[in-house]
């Protein structure tokens, strides 16, 4: 029988409790503390120490996973010689700044300091589709690397801890975009009486089939020849207020595409009407004035 | 050998040049024409026949094709008797309302009317990725279906010709609330030097992944049950702030984020913070006064 890392997970949301049952399934021993107790009872039936204080909960483990609403939050409760010698596992979603700054907390308190971006709903995690996105202290994450890996397919993206934040702020935005556009989509066809469970299906493939382009903005962007034979921006600029109009005529609030407009006026009003889509990008790294 | 079926196609932009190449290369006969005739010259030396002007164009065959940039651009050449007897499928993008007015000035000239949304770009077409929706007259349609299956795999959607154009619009709307959160985050990611080739695949499955809540999403607005243990309304609002912040401080216009902070706010301030995100979708059907 070997022995299981024991672990302390410190925030007991939707994503945090999933954390916990999925480190208590796996057979670790599990020390859990929320600020609002009764959240750790259905823990405490499966098996996890309930903590009385976030300082107890710390000190329980050499390994320590928080997962709050937002880094203030854990102002109070990662701090003092506790830290020392302990591995912080920072799960919150936060800002590149807020991952400097708490890594040099936990640091000058003698704590070895991995922030991690959360890529997964809370039922994902623990399954195959999760994935985790770690930077910081690279000893500290290997040596937790397989249990880390119980929770999620971890990556581990850079030696500053701020990539992790970054690269998951990123792909939030992206998903938020996404969201937004399939959530305005179900509203314009239910005006006309239509299904969401009609649609759906239809949305995922056409999305599917366009995320088929993201390798060739890519390499436009990153390569700067922005040249395009298959929809410019002038192209979008036109059909845009027709996407406007539609979403008015239906009764359905066409503000979450009023920006884009925004930005294809700016990008043609700036030249460069017959460029590709991927301009955008370059047009987004100058903010307006 | 079987007659194949003679098609005119008006509008020689990136779209009707690629649906005119289509029906070239499967030989039927093509009859073009453009307002700036410079763009059917290619065609022309692929075997089209390059009509002066758009009403040569359209008596030349019974099948007529129109690809134009917006309804309006059409107004001066779908007109006259010219119309009668023939089958006019519309691919410009537009509203449903323009769709219904197009409809009903074409079969008024005594020609059949069918809209169509092209869901897919130039280079698809042709090949197995691209969809074209149809709506309107289906008499019509079925006796086209097989050449307007060349172009792409045809869906007929309903017998209003509003239809296409809706469904149309509603993906488009997706799309570009894909393609902006898309290029914000490229654009995230590039402030740190990250190249946009290494971080375009992790988008890809992030956003595949992420896809698979929409049939739990489409259950939810459907039914009216709006409650979850996934992701809360709060748990997005909280850390909406978060996203703007770090856009800035990474000097990215955070413009395209924007209307989607307003709508979790307005959510909450509704009180449906405890609500899984679908319940954004009944938000947007009640327009902000
Ligand atoms: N849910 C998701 O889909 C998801 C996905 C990826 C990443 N994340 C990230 O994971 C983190 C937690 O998300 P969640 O879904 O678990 O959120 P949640 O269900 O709203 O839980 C928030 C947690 O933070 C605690 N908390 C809030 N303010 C606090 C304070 N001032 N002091 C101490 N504890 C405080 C709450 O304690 P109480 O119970 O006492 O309120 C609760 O444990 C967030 O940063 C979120 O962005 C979530
Ligand atoms: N490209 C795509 O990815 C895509 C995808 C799906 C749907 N669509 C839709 O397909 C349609 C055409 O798109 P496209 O990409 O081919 O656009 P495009 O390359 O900009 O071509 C526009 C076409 O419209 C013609 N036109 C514009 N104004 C006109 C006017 N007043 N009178 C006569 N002709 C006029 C242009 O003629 P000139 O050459 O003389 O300017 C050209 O043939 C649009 O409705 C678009 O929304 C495009």
């Amino acid at each position: 029988m070997t022995v299981k890392t024991p672990v302390s997970v410190l925030g007991l949301g939707f994503m945090g409790t999933a954390l916990a049952e999925t480190l208590l399934k796996h057979g670790h021993d599990v020390t859990v503390w929320n600020r609002t107790p009764a959240k750790a009872e259905p823990l405490a039936a499966k098996g996890a120490t309930v903590a009385a204080t976030a300082t107890d909960a710390v000190a329980a483990s050499l390994l320590v996973i928080v997962c709050l609403s937002v880094y203030a939050d854990a102002e109070d409760i990662l701090t003092g010689d506790v830290l020392a010698g302990r591995t912080i596992v920072q799960l919150t979603s936060g800002t590149p700044r807020q991952a400097r700054a708490m890594s040099e907390r936990v640091t000058g308190h003698g704590g070895r300091y991995v922030d991690g971006g959360i890529m997964a709903v809370p039922p994902m995690i623990g399954g195959p589709d999760a994935l985790i996105l770690y930077s910081g202290d690279e000893a500290a994450f290997d040596e937790y690397r397989d249990v880390l890996g119980l929770l999620a397919r971890p990556d581990f993206v850079g030696g500053d801890p701020s990539m992790a934040p970054l690269f998951d702020l990123a792909l939030l935005d992206a998903m938020y975009g996404m969201l937004g556009g399939f959530f305005h989509a179900v509203a314009l066809v239910r005006s006309e009486k239509v299904e969401a469970a009609r649609f759906a299906p239809m949305v995922t493939a056409w999305l599917t089939a366009m995320m088929a382009s993201f390798p060739e903005y890519a390499r436009a962007v990153d390569t700067g020849e922005f040249g395009t034979d298959v929809s410019s921006v002038a192209t979008s600029q036109i059909a845009f207020p027709g996407l406007l109009a539609t979403s008015r005529e239906q009764g359905v609030d066409p503000g979450l595409l009023v920006p884009m407009r925004e930005l294809l006026d700016r990008a043609v009003a700036e030249g460069h009407g017959a460029d590709g889509l991927a301009r955008l990008i370059t047009v987004l790294e100058r903010p307006a004035s």
